[in-house]
């Protein structure tokens, strides 16, 4: 299970600023600071963006670059600033992501096929209301494959994101365990082994005790990666989430045990 | 998921000393903090005894019935002392455990009928050894089965525990992936919703870092909780598995999540 850090955001109000005044410092410092703290791959997450997103993008891209060779995720709905920043990518980056929305569909998905990149898709309904169960989030995976094989790309290029939800919602729990099985089923409901991304800080965005929320974090992260899930977007800085990532990633792999 | 404490055993020396006098004290205490520390039942492992089996053992529940009403379990293969335990017992105590081993099936399972209590089953070879994966271990649950049907006790009373083995074993990481496919499986296998349990701390036994093996501890319990464990036996002084041990039970049961 790979970490990727979902730290380098613009609501994030130093990295907002940093960008918004084309200021490399901060950005770089959290990047080498994900890096030190375990990430083994960075979300950029620009937010669309606005005026001047294609310098604003390449800016950012080529900031963290700087630092690191870490892979990069490029996490924006905006296409000009998305197209831009795979165009300053040194090397190949992920597409984070598109769905059945059509203007996704219209405008990311193609620079998947053009930029020949791994891209995200996330099992949303076209209106990007969250689906209520496994069931209705399979169908969209299928859906989404058909897209993906509708414009030459190969499957393989496809990550699905089964939409972690807050468990706040009043059907938080139920939802927490539904992502469980469809991150389960869907390489028997697709046919190949897809792989599978998922945002677990969603699992406890809103109000709350911090501490108690990251025990959470830590009591789901065992089970997505028992699931099978190939990566994982979280905060990094969470030091003991880090910690049981790498240990379900040791339990999960195929090498013999030894105590370090 | 129920947190059955494994800290009363004749293999810490303070306990074993204090049952050797016959000093309550020691004894008290550890139940005592046991209880405060999360544990919502006690296992009683006081090996197999030996001399005044009996009153050692009727003393050792009494000690424990002395200070709590948590549910306990006796945890001895001597069926003289479990005899004792289980007539000491002002309710009913859990046996734990018999196994397809010709003696456990003769002196042990008999116990249950005649108390009519719950009865762990280990899914073990009749030598006792380690079955390799989950296949064997399904095979022996049947045959389990079996002994209880033919016994005529209720297969409600039967619990089964898929045995959990160290991760420092060749083939210690398959086998604890093993183990959960026989929790999510054994409902389907012996066609009612058939109760498990697990001794986690076995998966940790031998050398290695204290604190290492403690995240192992809190990175496999919830992968157990997620399959479907009913009874989590551990070392209920690790602050942290406790924690996440209840948080698991808070993300699986049915009722709404609300941020404490």
């Amino acid at each position: 299970m790979i970490r990727v850090a979902d730290n380098l955001t613009i609501t994030n109000k130093a990295i907002g600023t940093a960008l918004e005044k084309m200021d490399r410092g901060p950005i770089k410092k959290m990047v080498v600071d994900c890096e030190l703290a375990g990430a083994q791959a960075i979300d950029i997450n620009t937010g669309p963006l606005g005026r001047n997103a294609e310098s604003k993008m390449a800016f950012m891209v080529n900031t963290v670059e700087a630092v690191t060779n870490l892979p990069i995720l490029i996490d924006t709905a905006n296409p000009v600033a998305m197209n831009a920043g795979l165009a300053a990518c040194k090397k190949k980056a992920v597409i984070n992501g598109f769905s059945l929305e059509p203007k996704k569909l219209e405008e990311i998905l193609p620079l998947a096929r053009k930029y020949d990149t791994d891209i995200i898709g996330y099992l949303l309904y076209p209106d990007s209301h969250v689906p209520p169960d496994s069931d209705e989030r399979l169908a969209i995976a299928v859906a989404l494959y058909s897209c993906i094989e509708k414009i030459g790309l190969p499957p393989s290029r496809l990550i699905i994101d089964p939409v972690v939800v807050p468990l706040s919602w009043g059907n938080g729990k139920f939802q927490a365990k539904e992502v469980l099985t469809v991150i389960r089923s869907l390489p028997e409901v697709l046919g190949y082994p897809v792989r599978t991304i998922a945002g677990i800080s969603n699992l406890t965005t809103g109000k709350g005790n911090r501490e108690e929320k990251q025990i959470f974090e830590q009591a789901y992260i065992p089970m997505l990666a028992e699931a099978g899930l190939d990566m994982a977007l979280f905060n990094v800085f969470h030091t003991r989430s880090v910690r049981i990532a790498k240990t379900c990633s040791m339990l999960m792999d195929d090498t013999i045990f030894a105590w370090e």
